[in-house]
């Protein structure tokens, strides 16, 4: 039995909620029902221009997407200093969350979101969507096989991207009112993500940061680096920066294999996603050439990972509503660890680069 | 007019001399000489297996080959503790000098060579291979192209690879005694060197290793990581490693592009080389997809690039017995260079990661 839409009420008219209206709209399982911004009329274009359908909803405030009990969940891409608000008013009126990254503007608050989350029922997912690509599942079978990749001992991330000047000017992630965390809440989020990822979200021991932070005037990060070190000796680096041509670069070293790849955050095509492994990696006899190759592995995909996303919460949504199901906590669970050690790498900028225990 | 080819006498049977038999033998202005070994058997043998012609001598002694007057140069694959004594020897003995890297134990002894090498008129180079692969001359034109490169703003580069039992036990990288520099001498030495090379050589600020250094039982680094910082805020990163499966990665962000490569020390092919750039790089409108997306290049060779470099190092030979023409000091200078870095990569290490100065 086909399931019933989940209807998406959007909270705010932010350029990245316009390719998640599109994901909603091309979930199986979703439907675009109505959008708020303290502007009607920037909410009536934004609908207009993004595949709402003619009979969604059009609010001139937040509230009133939240009030409207056809809603069943929302989607929150606002500044990420209105998140505590937004979201745990959003959880009390009993709707389900998809909410944008970084989920708060640290842990404490973001512990606060999922009290509200757990104490009203409600499901809450990061919108982190190349967790849902099908790539990413395929990713970790190669990461989990003792035999080809065998035991994870370092990793690097990188997530940089050249932010133009009316980025550096006038975006929310250069201010410190709306993402103080800057390029580490943005592009860091990421690394640290994929990092977890492939440690099975087992935390670190401590975090440290790189020296050579860069901050803008207002003390926003603008782009850092850290290490992340665990108890057996696994130790991973990333970096973060907006001042970096766009480049996602993730590879992860274990005793057997290697897997690489370099669009981990957003694939380089929509439907089609490429990633290298190797295994057992040696030379000829002269050392003159690799013996065996890496291998590329493509994954298909008929829906776009921010679509896998949407289809995989609202499935989670529909079960709580038809079955009263628990909320999946796995989900926050991965928001909350990625949040808790993103604090310790600002903690430890804060610091001078002093280590961060997570412990 | 042809070139003399430089007749080449070899200190060692080391496993690595083997292939640097072959690209003597392939270059077009070089010949295999003579090899010398401490057992005259072994060195017999190796001549045999290495198509070494029936007229080359084959000596019981180091010092044999260096009292040799028809030889032109040496190539040392010696332990590194050894560098020291034969190639001031050699030098003295007006022999011209490929060096095995790391060059020396410390920058110290390097220079002790350096001005062996300067006071007898000699060539002197190290046996980075890669730096003569013309895929290296390729990809240094993106990084100097201010249109597609830009600005370097930070690098990540990775050598790692997974020692067997038998090298972890025997191998002269993880004899204190022999080379006591293990894992970063032998694959820190490429990681630093690329990052140089990336940077027109231009010295780091300060080096700081990072937490989690491994030794052996010996006290010999087995794996370890540093960062790297200069005045401009540039950054990179490295990491070296016996414990991970082969892995050659090295990418260098730019304010406009990105450059990639997977094998810097060693292609996957002989004679067949690629890297991946990107220039301003930027996401489709609703960022679902990359535009442009990456581009890669192919690279052909028909010498493999020791054979590049045994060329390379001949033609500057025959430059100073033909024309009596200055010894080539870049080489040495880039040799300088690694070396100065990972001394200080290695007093970071064993003052806890303190950064070290490098002016």
């Amino acid at each position: 039995m086909a399931e019933t839409p989940i209807r998406f009420g959007i909270l705010g008219c932010a350029e990245i909620a316009r390719k998640v209206s599109r994901a909603i709209t091309l979930a199986p399982n979703a439907t675009l029902y109505a959008v708020g911004s303290r502007s009607l009329e920037k909410a009536a274009k934004f609908a207009a221009s993004n595949g709402f359908p003619d009979s969604a909803k059009v609010y001139g405030s937040y509230d009133a997407v939240l009030d409207d009990p056809n809603v069943d969940a929302v989607y929150i891409p606002l500044p990420t200093s209105l998140h505590l608000k937004w979201a745990t008013l959003a959880a009390q009126k009993k709707k389900h969350i998809l909410l944008e990254k970084p989920v708060a503007l640290n842990v404490e608050e973001f512990d606060r979101i999922v009290e509200a989350c757990e104490s009203n029922g409600v499901q809450l997912m990061d919108s982190t969507m190349w967790m849902h690509n099908p790539r990413t599942a395929q990713m970790k079978k190669f990461l989990t096989d003792s035999e080809k990749f065998g035991e994870l001992r370092s990793m690097n991330a990188i997530f940089t991207f050249a932010a133009d000047a009316n980025f550096l000017e006038n975006d929310i992630r250069v201010k410190p009112d709306l993402d103080a965390l800057g390029a580490l809440g943005d592009a860091g989020w990421y690394c640290i993500r994929s990092i977890l990822w492939a440690n099975d979200f087992q935390l670190p021991k401590f975090a440290k940061a790189l020296p050579g932070t860069l901050f803008n005037k207002a003390g926003v990060i603008m782009s850092c680096g850290a290490s992340l070190h665990w108890e057996d000796g696994k130790v991973a680096t990333l970096h973060c920066s907006f001042y970096g041509n766009l480049t996602m670069n993730v590879i992860a070293i274990g005793t057997k294999g290697t897997l690489h790849l370099e669009d981990y955050v957003i694939p380089f095509e929509e439907k089609r996603a490429l990633f290298t492994t190797s295994t057992e990696s040696g030379f000829t006899e002269l050392v003159t050439g690799w013996v065996p190759l890496p291998s590329q592995h493509v994954v298909m995909t008929d829906l776009p990972q921010e679509a896998c996303m949407v289809t995989e919460f609202s499935r989670l949504v529909n079960c709580i509503k038809k079955d009263g199901s628990a909320a999946e906590k796995k989900w926050w669970g991965y928001s909350r660890k990625t949040q808790f050690v993103l604090d310790a790498v600002k903690a430890s900028i804060d610091k001078g680069g002093e280590a961060v225990n997570l412990s």
